[in-house]
C-alpha cells in the first residue's frame, strides 16, 4: 500500500469543489473541509480524506440528508438540545459547539446534546474550537456498536471517543480518544498487513480473546457477536470496566441527554441515528484565565521534562504529536494512500469533476479490494 | 489475614465518638463516618474503615487541620473556587459538592474546584450526592504521584480517580474509577499475599514492566522512581496514552482550575496540598428528566441483558456491585480484616476510648507488619 503526499492546498481545492457539488454551500463545505483535513493535518489518517468515500456512500444512499438545517429543540442560557435531522455530522457539531462557545462566554459554561446526526469526523475538534477561544473543551460522539461491554459478547457501545482541549503553551493540551482499546481502523490495519491482532484487542463471537482479525471483521459487519474490547481489555484486572464506564459517559451526554438513539442502534436501518455531545468552560470563572493556562503549562513542562523509561527518548503530552504533524504536513504534504486516491478518482467520476485538474498525471493502481466489510 | 464482620450501627458508633474526641463537631463526624462507612457498605474496603489509621497520623502529624473550615474564594452562580486550608478531604468534598449541587439546581450547572485539601475517601461519594438529588454527579481528586506516563519512569500524577453518577433504575449509574490501571491498595494486597503482579500493572525504577510487588513498593515509598501505571498499561499499544490523559483530566479539574498543588506537589513536606473537582448538571436543562432517567434506564438494562460470554453469568452496569454490596453488608455485616482491627484498638488507646465498648471481647492479633510502607 502506497503514499502519496499531496500539498494541503491540492485536497482542500478537491474537497471544496466536491462538497459543494453534493450541494453545500460554500461555507458549509468550508466547515466539513476543514474537519477532514484537519485530521489529516494532526496525522489521524483513519479520520480524513480517507473518509471522503463514507461520506459519498452515506449522502448516496439518503442516510445523510444535504439540505438538512441543525434545529434547536431545547434552549437554556447554559444549555442546548438540537436535532440534527440526519445532516452532516460535521456541520451539526460545528453549529453545536458554536452554541456551547456562545453560552460559556456569557455564563460561564455551555453543553449541548445533538442527535440524530451522522458521523462528525474527529472529536478534537471540536474540543479544539473552544480550545481556540481560551475556553476549555469537550466533545464525544456515540457511533455504530463496535464495544463489547465487560463480560458480554455482544458490542453494545460504540468507540465512543472522547475529547478534551485545554489552553496551554505551547501546546494546547488536547485529548482525544476511543473508549475502546483501539478503533476498527486499527484492526483493518492489521487485517491488511495480514498480521495477527495484539493481545487484549477483540473479541471472537463467542466473546473470547482473538487474534484473528479477518474473522473479528467479518463479525462485526454480520453483527455476529464479538467486537473490540474496552480501554483495560477484557477482564477486570486489567480496568474493563472503565473504559466500558468512560464509553457509557459518552452515551449520557450524546444519547442521553439528548434523548437520541444509544450506540446500538446507530448504523441500523439506512438511519445513521448518531449523537453527539459537547461542552465548554470558561476559565475565567475560576479565576484569571492566564494564570490558570501558565499554571497548566507548567506542570505539563515539568512532566514533559521528567525522567525517561529506558530506551525511550520522549515524554509528550496530549495534542504535542498533533501540533508537530501540522506543522510537518503543511510543509512536506499530506500523505494519502493509494487506495484512498482510488476512492477519490471514483468520486470524482461520480461528481464529474477533473481529478487530473488537483492531481496532474497521477494515476491511482488498481484497487486492492482491501476495503472489504470496511462500510 | 483474617476477617470479622461487624454491624453497621457497631462502626458508626465507633467512628463517630473516634471523629468527636478528635475535635470535629457532631455534624462534621457525621460527615466523614458516612464518607468512610459508605466505602465498606460499597464493598471498596481499601477506602473504608481501614482508612482510620490514616486520618489518625494526619491529625497527629499536623497534615489535618481539625479546626480549618473550607473558604469560597471565587464564585459565580455556576462556578467556585474553595480554599480548603487543609481541613479533613471529606469535609471540604461535601461542602464543594453541596456548593455545586445548589448552583445546578439554580442556574443548570454547578462547578467546583477546591484546593488546599487532603485525602477525601472515594470519589463516588460526592457524585452520588448529586445523583441521590436527581442531578448528573461528577467528582474527580488528585493525589500522591503513583502513575508513570506513558514513556516514562517517575510518578508525576496520581491514581486520579474520576466519579460520574446519573439517576437510573434500578440502580444509578455510578462509575468510579482511578485512571492508572489498578490503585496502591492492589499492589498492598499482592504483597501482602507474596504473590507476583500481573502484568500490565507496575514499573519499576528504570521504568520497565515488573511484577516484583515489595520492589515496587519500596521505590514507591523512597521516590525513587517507578510507580503503576496509566489505565492502557504502559505502551500505547493497548492505550497507555489514555489512562495518562484522563489522570490529566483529573488535573485540570482539581489542581488547574483552583490554582492548587499538582499530585506532583502532593503529600510533600508535611503537607497534603491535594485537590478536588465537583460538578453538578440538572437534566430539567436538557428536556423532562423522568424521560432522559427512563431513556438511560432502558439502555442500562438492554446492555445488562445482552449475550454474556462464554463463561460469563451476567454483565453488570456500574453502581449495580455496590447497590447489592449495601444490602447485603447492612444485612450481614460489614467485613473488617484484622490488621485494621489492631490499628482500631491502637486508635481507642489514643483517644481514650473503651474498645470493649464497641467489640465486645474480641481481641485483635498480635499485628502483622503488612502495612510496612504503607503511609
Amino acid at each position: 500500500m502506497g503514499y502519496q503526499y499531496w500539498k494541503y492546498e491540492t485536497l482542500n481545492a478537491l474537497c471544496m469543489d466536491a462538497f459543494r457539488k453534493f450541494g453545500f454551500t460554500e461555507a458549509e463545505s468550508g466547515i466539513i473541509k476543514d474537519v477532514l483535513l484537519t485530521s489529516d493535518l494532526y496525522g489521524i489518517e483513519s479520520h480524513g480524506m480517507q473518509r471522503m468515500v463514507r461520506y459519498h456512500k452515506g449522502i448516496e444512499s439518503g442516510m445523510i440528508h444535504v439540505d438538512a438545517k441543525p434545529e434547536v429543540v431545547f434552549d437554556t442560557p447554559i444549555s442546548a438540545v438540537i436535532d440534527g435531522h440526519d445532516g452532516m455530522g460535521q456541520l451539526i457539531g460545528y453549529f453545536a459547539m458554536n452554541l456551547a462557545i456562545e453560552k460559556a462566554e456569557k455564563c460561564g459554561v455551555g453543553i449541548v446534546s445533538a442527535r440524530n446526526s451522522n458521523h462528525y469526523g474527529i472529536a478534537g475538534y471540536y474540543a479544539k474550537m473552544a480550545c481556540n477561544k481560551g475556553l476549555m473543551g469537550f466533545s464525544c460522539t456515540n457511533s455504530e456498536a463496535i464495544m463489547v461491554p465487560t463480560f458480554g459478547r455482544k458490542a453494545m457501545l460504540g468507540s465512543n471517543p472522547i475529547a478534551v482541549a485545554f489552553p496551554a503553551d505551547p501546546y494546547d493540551f488536547m485529548f482525544d480518544a476511543s473508549t475502546t482499546v483501539v478503533t476498527r481502523g486499527k484492526l483493518e490495519m492489521y487485517n491488511k498487513m495480514e498480521k495477527p491482532l495484539p493481545e487484549g484487542w477483540a473479541l471472537d463471537k463467542n466473546g473470547h480473546p482473538s487474534e484473528n482479525a479477518p474473522d473479528v471483521l467479518a463479525n462485526i459487519v454480520a453483527k455476529a457477536g464479538g467486537g473490540i474490547m474496552p480501554l483495560g481489555g477484557s477482564t477486570e484486572q486489567l480496568g474493563s470496566h472503565k473504559g466500558y464506564g468512560y464509553g457509557m459517559i459518552c452515551e449520557i451526554f450524546s444519547s442521553i441527554l439528548s434523548m437520541g438513539g444509544t450506540s446500538n442502534t446507530c448504523m441500523v436501518g439506512g438511519k445513521g441515528n448518531i449523537c453527539h455531545g459537547f461542552a465548554a468552560i470558561n476559565p475565567a470563572y475560576f479565576g484569571d484565565p492566564e494564570a490558570i493556562k501558565k499554571h497548566f503549562s507548567e506542570y505539563l513542562e515539568e512532566v514533559r521534562e521528567s525522567p525517561k523509561a529506558d530506551g525511550a527518548e520522549r515524554i509528550y503530552t496530549h495534542g504535542e504529536k498533533a501540533a508537530n504533524a501540522v506543522s510537518v504536513r503543511m510543509r512536506e504534504g499530506i500523505p494519502v494512500n493509494d487506495n484512498t486516491m482510488v476512492e477519490v478518482l471514483d468520486l470524482c467520476k461520480y461528481l464529474d469533476l477533473d481529478f487530473s485538474k488537483y492531481f496532474g498525471d497521477y494515476v491511482p493502481p488498481v484497487r486492492e479490494d482491501v476495503f472489504k466489510g470496511n462500510y
